[in-house]
């Protein structure tokens, strides 16, 4: 089993009703192989630059990621983001990007890296992401992430990258974006038809639902009293739930294994929300991971009684 | 057991992408009443004009509906709202209203009504609800509904009303709207220290959340390829809702029962969605009820296996 992820790693401050902080480690590859780290081996794919220092690169090898494939550029600068969210933390509010190395990112993945049994295509430009699933063959589990950007400028791209992969991973609404269908199981259907068996859509707080041949599965979001900063739950959401695919590479996936990875990408998500950044997750321990498993399931469970008819009328 | 349910009784008029439907029997205490109707007992309160006939009166009676406190006003006109829904189908937009008999509404419960168990109050101006619920002093469970015209024009007789209730059901947008709490475990915990020991938020297509003092419970929508007519639903929703509850009363409400009843409110609301106004939950049978609770079931169920630690690092 291994996992390679590729997509952004990045410095971001970020502002919330509830603090401030500036130039944390951050990115979706980052988030992703953060929380992925906890089920399976990962690799991360992506360019930095001079600026990403020994701490950054500590971050993720203390997690046991592999860092062969990230990329350090001469003089570069590492991707920066700048955003805030309002009391209503689900809308992130843009207030800077400087592309550094990013914008010049032409993928070249090791050997190992192509030998991967599982490939995260974190969102990034989707002829990259086409790219980087022609150089792992032997990925026998692919999935994607986008945004309303990739829709809006490279359509036609992104429906080619997303007929290449397995899992199309993404908000509810670029969902219904992408599609041009308002109704979820008309939108996941139309998903389907141009290749990936399995569509995750990500509803914020309000969970996630999966949709595939066989059927529909959803989950609420955890009930958190506390939200500190969302950046990074939906990637976040991918490493859990990829992670523990990736973990049972060579078995059947059937939707038992698959719901069990929803859980655990809902897991994933809500404690990467508890703190700023990535500094929840990284101090995450397995016996918490399975305690919010059981929560999960608790807020969830019920059983049923079967209701006798009554005479009316 | 019995329910009484306090309401608009109505003619709606109704466009959607799909359909457009004139005068069609509405208004929240037709929708609840049709809905609890397959669990208790249900009397309806609220006054029609001369326009409601014998057809109107069928259609709740056929179902076992009580229509001896439908208060009929000489020469009034039955309350009448027109709206219509774009291909989002969650929001509804108000083309037209006409209160009718409704903006005289004074409400005199028989005492029949008075002796009530449990007691609803749809979503009408807050100080009705206050005197209705004086006047059914044996309830053991009263829950309401509001909106946000009463939020912003009734707020303190809406405090007092939900300070006289042991249920809210809302949406959670107005939930959030009227504690002015962006966080929903935040809103909820507000209300219940108003008094409410049970707070349910309405999600829309997301489904329904039941946050109580012992834990929180959530069920996504049922995933419907088609929906026709989103009006009523979460009259529908509290119809089963409370009416599974009521059909309990007596026994201890624990977590299990609510739960069950949180389901059945989600079959109810899932049903009344599918064709437009009261047509489907009219000629819904038990079976179809009950394999719908199997499928809410076997669409949130899933099993856990705990998760070895890793070794990392």
């Amino acid at each position: 089993m291994s996992l390679v992820v590729v997509g952004s790693i990045a410095f971001d401050t970020v502002r919330t009703p509830f603090g401030e902080r500036e130039r944390m480690l951050g990115g979706s590859a980052v988030h992703f192989s953060l929380a992925a780290s906890f089920f399976t081996d990962v690799r991360v794919v992506g360019p930095v630059g001079e600026d990403f220092g020994d701490s950054e690169y500590s971050a993720l090898t203390e997690r046991g990621v592999n860092t062969d494939d990230i990329e350090q550029v001469d003089g570069g600068k590492t991707f920066f983001w700048q955003g805030h969210y309002d009391f209503d933390l689900n809308t992130a509010h843009t207030d800077d990007t400087q592309l550094g190395v990013f914008g010049e990112f032409q993928p070249k993945l090791s050997d190992a890296s192509k030998q991967a049994d599982a490939l995260f295509l974190a969102n990034i430009q989707p002829d990259l992401q086409r790219e980087i699933r022609r150089q792992c063959p032997e990925a026998k589990l692919a999935g994607l992430d986008s945004m309303n950007l990739w829709i809006e400028t490279a359509r036609d791209s992104l429906a080619g990258a997303i007929s290449d992969v397995d899992l199309v991973l993404m908000n509810d609404a670029e969902l219904r974006m992408f599609t041009k269908k308002a109704n979820l199981v008309q939108a996941a259907r139309a998903v389907r038809e141009m290749g990936p068996r399995m569509v995750v859509a990500k509803q914020g707080e309000y969970g996630a639902a999966l949709l595939t041949e066989d059927g529909f599965f959803a989950l609420p979001g955890f009930p958190l009293e506390e939200v500190l900063d969302p950046t990074g739950a939906g990637d976040s959401f991918a490493g859990g739930f990829l992670g523990y695919l990736d973990a049972h590479a060579g078995s059947d996936l059937g939707e038992d294994v698959l719901r069990r990875a929803m859980t655990y990408g809902s897991v994933m998500a809500s404690f990467n929300v508890q703190e700023f950044g990535t500094e929840r997750v990284r101090r995450l321990t397995h016996d918490e991971i399975n305690q919010r498993f059981d929560e999960f399931k608790q807020m969830t469970h019920f059983e049923a009684v079967p209701l006798e008819p009554r005479v009316v009328g």
